[in-house]
C-alpha cells in the first residue's frame, strides 16, 4: 500500500521534537522515569486548574440533552462569547462572538486560517528561530515558508521583513512569547512591523495578513506583557489554545479571533469556519468547549515555571552552557558549548554541531532538541515545563556531559 | 484581509447540509423547536450510553497526573488496544494496537489517510451517491474525486469501477452503510471490487488502496451485517468514529485501522501518524480517547431508529414520496414527487428539480437536503435521527406540502 512520496520524504527529515519525546518515553521505561531528564517537548508539567475537574464532574451529571452532539462549525455561541471577552481584554478593542471561531488546538486553528488565506505558491514570512511545524502547516495548503532571521537578541528585524515582502506574500506569522527562544516581541516591534506592512500595501495594493500565534501569552516572567496586535494592524488574526496556559494540550482546544477592524472581517470569519469544516476538524471538541467557556480566566500561578527557569539556568551556568534569557514560555534556547579543547562551540562567528551535542547529552539521559529544525543550527532547545525535582536531579548529568564534551 | 479565491469559490457552492442545519437552528428560534421538522443532518437524537457519563465522572475524580497532556500522536496505547479488539472482531482477522491510529472523528481520520496516500492529480474513485464532503477531503491533498454511479438499487457497479481505474488512481472510498442511501454493500460486492483491484494490479503493477468509511457500521436493520474488507483486499484501511453509534459527533473521536495483511503496513501506519500530526490534529482528544477505550462495545439499542424509519416511511407513503428502503444508517433517500399536474417528478427516465422541492418543503417547515451535492439530482435526503414526536408531527406538513406541489 504505497505512501505518497512527498510524505515519505518529509518523514525522513521529520520532527526531532516528537522523535525525542517518543524516545524519552522508551528511555523512561528502560532506566526509570526519574533517571531520564526529558527536556524535549512543551508538555506542561503543571496540572490544569482544579476548576477543570469540577466542571467535568458537573458536565457529567448534567441532564441536558445533546451535550456531545454537533453544534455549528464555529462552536457554541456561549463559548465564542467567552473567548471574545478574553480577546477584548487582551487586545484593548471590542471583539464580539461573531469574530471567534473555535478550533482544534492552536495547530488546528492555524491550519484552518492558512487554508482560508493561501493560494498556491503564496509565501508566508516567519521570523526565525521558529516553531518547525509551521513548515508543514504552510505547505499543507500550497504555500511556501520564507524565514527571516531575527536580530541577535531574537527581537524582530522589521527591515529584513520589509526586504522579504513581495507580490506573493500572503501572510506573516509571529509567535510571541516565542518558541524556541522565549522572546516577547515588544509593542514597538509590532508597530514597526505594521508600518512595514502598511508601506507594502500602499506601494503594491496588497494586504498582508498578520497571524499572531499566541499559546504562550499568559506564560510570562518579570511582569512582562505581550503586545496586542489588533490596534496596530487591521488585517490580523490571533490563533491560540489552552494547551499551555491551562495545561490541556491533549484535549485540542483553541480558537481563532479575527480583527473586527479589518474591512472584510465577515468573509474571513466565514472562510475560516468553512476551512475548519472541510479540513475534517468539523468543530472543536464539544466538552472542552464547555470547559474553557468557564475556565478561560481561571487564575494560574506560573511562578513555578519561573523557579524552574531559574534552577535550570543555574545548572547551565555551572555547566558552562550559554543561553538566551527567556521572557516567556518555558524554553531555554542554548548555544552548543565549546569542546574540552576549546574548539567547536557556537559563537557569533561560528556554528557548533548541535546534532552531535544532543546525541552526546543523551548518553547522560538528557533530552534536548537540536536547533536546526527551528532554523538555528548551533543551538539547542530545552523545555523546562518538567518537574522541579527532575531539573535538580539533572545537575550532575549536565556538568558531567559538558566536562566530557 | 483577502480570502483565497479557491475558498471563496468553494463557499459559493457549499454544503447544503450545513446550510440547512444552521437555517434549522434559526427557524427553531423563530417558530419554536417543535414546529420545525429538521431532517437536515446526521446529528443523532439518541443520547450516548449512560456509561459515558459514569466514565466522565470517574475521570474527573481521578488523581492521575497528566490526564490532559500530550500523548504519542497515534493515541494512548490502551485505547489503541481496545480499538484493535473491536476491529479484530468485526473483520475476523487479528489486528493489534500497532495498526491503529486514533483520529479526530472519521473526518479527521479520513483527511490524515488521504494526506498519507495522495500525490498531486491522483484520482480517488467514489461510488455515487456519496457523502459530499469527500470532494473537499480529496482536494485538500491535491487529489481529484472521480464518481462512479452505483446500480439502480445503489449497490456497487464494480464493472463501472473497473472502467474508471487508470494509472492515476490512488484509492477507492466506500461508505457502507451508505450516506445518503442507507445501502449496505454486500460481501459479494466487496469481493467483486477486490477482484477488479487485483486485476488492475496485475495488469499495471499499481496497488489501489481501498478506504472503508464505516461510521454507520453498527446502525443496521433487520439483523443485516456489514461485510469485512480486510480478508478481501490487503491494501485497505478502515476509517471510522463514535459519532453515530455512540452519539458523540461533537467530541471528534474516531480512528483508522490499517490492514496488517498489506505488505508495507508499518510505513502506512507511520505515514498516517505523521499526517495526523502535520495537519494540526496532533492527537485525538485525550478525554474521549479514555472514554471510548471503555465504551466501544457498550450495547446500544438502535431499534428506535428502525421505528423512526418505519414512521417516516409510512408518512412518505401517505404523501406519495418514493424512497430507497434503507438497510442501515438513518437516512431516507427520496425521489422528487411529481407535481399536481403529474409533471416534473423523478423517474428512471427523468430528473425532478430537487432544489425547488426542498425550497417548497421549507414553507412547511420541513428541512431536507437536495441530492445534487450527493451526486444524484432529482433526489433529496431526509435524516431521521430526530425525535419520534417530531417525525409524527411532520405528517400533516408532508401531506400538505405534496398536495400543494
Amino acid at each position: 500500500m504505497p505512501v505518497a512520496p512527498y510524505i515519505s520524504d518529509c518523514m525522513a527529515s521529520s520532527s526531532f521534537i516528537r522523535k525525542m519525546f517518543e524516545e524519552g518515553i522508551q528511555m523512561k521505561a528502560q532506566f526509570g522515569a526519574d533517571k531520564v531528564y526529558d527536556f524535549s517537548i512543551g508538555n506542561p508539567d503543571l496540572e490544569p486548574p482544579e476548576k477543570v475537574k469540577r466542571l467535568l464532574s458537573s458536565l457529567s451529571q448534567s441532564a441536558d440533552r445533546g451535550m456531545h452532539a454537533y453544534m455549528p462549525n464555529a462552536g457554541y455561541p456561549k463559548t465564542r462569547e467567552a473567548m471574545a471577552a478574553k480577546v477584548s481584554r487582551e487586545q484593548g478593542v471590542p471583539v464580539d462572538f461573531s469574530h471567534i471561531i473555535m478550533g482544534t488546538g492552536a495547530a488546528g486553528a492555524m491550519n484552518a486560517v492558512l487554508k482560508a488565506v493561501l493560494s498556491p505558491d503564496n509565501e508566508v514570512i516567519v521570523p526565525s528561530p521558529f516553531f518547525p511545524e509551521y513548515t508543514h502547516y504552510v505547505r499543507n495548503h500550497g504555500g511556501v515558508l520564507k524565514t527571516v532571521q531575527t536580530k541577535s537578541d531574537f527581537s524582530l528585524d522589521t527591515e529584513a521583513i520589509r526586504a522579504a515582502l513581495n507580490g506573493k506574500t500572503a501572510c506573516v506569522i509571529i509567535n510571541s512569547p516565542n518558541n524556541p527562544t522565549g522572546k516577547i516581541y515588544s509593542r514597538q516591534d509590532i508597530a514597526n512591523l505594521a508600518r512595514v506592512l502598511a508601506d507594502h500595501e500602499s506601494k503594491t495594493g496588497r494586504t498582508v495578513t498578520l497571524i499572531a500565534d499566541e499559546p504562550y501569552r499568559e506564560v510570562v516572567y518579570d511582569k512582562r506583557e505581550v503586545s496586542p496586535i489588533f490596534p496596530l494592524w487591521p488585517a490580523s488574526v490571533i490563533v491560540t489554545s489552552f494547551a499551555k496556559n491551562l495545561s490541556l494540550p491533549g484535549e485540542r482546544i483553541g480558537f481563532t479571533a479575527v480583527n473586527p477592524a479589518c474591512t472584510d472581517a465577515r468573509s474571513m470569519v466565514d472562510a475560516i469556519i468553512f476551512s475548519t469544516r472541510i479540513l475534517g476538524f468539523v468543530n472543536a471538541p464539544a466538552t472542552f468547549q464547555r470547559v474553557v467557556a468557564e475556565c478561560w480566566n481561571e487564575p494560574v500561578d506560573y511562578s513555578s515555571y519561573e523557579r524552574r527557569r531559574n534552577s535550570l539556568t543555574s545548572i547551565l551556568n555551572a555547566a558552562g552552557i550559554v543561553y538566551a534569557e527567556p521572557e516567556g514560555a518555558f524554553y531555554l534556547f542554548c548555544r552548543v558549548p565549546p569542546r574540552k579543547d576549546g574548539s567547536g562551540g557556537t559563537t557569533d562567528s561560528q556554528t557548533g554541531d548541535e546534532g552531535a551535542f544532543c546525541e552526546h547529552l543523551k548518553k547522560y539521559r538528557i533530552l534536548g532538541v537540536p536547533g536546526k529544525g527551528f532554523g538555528k543550527p548551533g543551538w539547542f532547545r530545552l523545555a523546562y515545563c518538567v518537574s522541579q525535582s527532575s531539573i535538580e536531579a539533572s545537575r550532575e548529568s549536565f556538568i558531567e556531559a559538558c566536562s566530557q564534551w
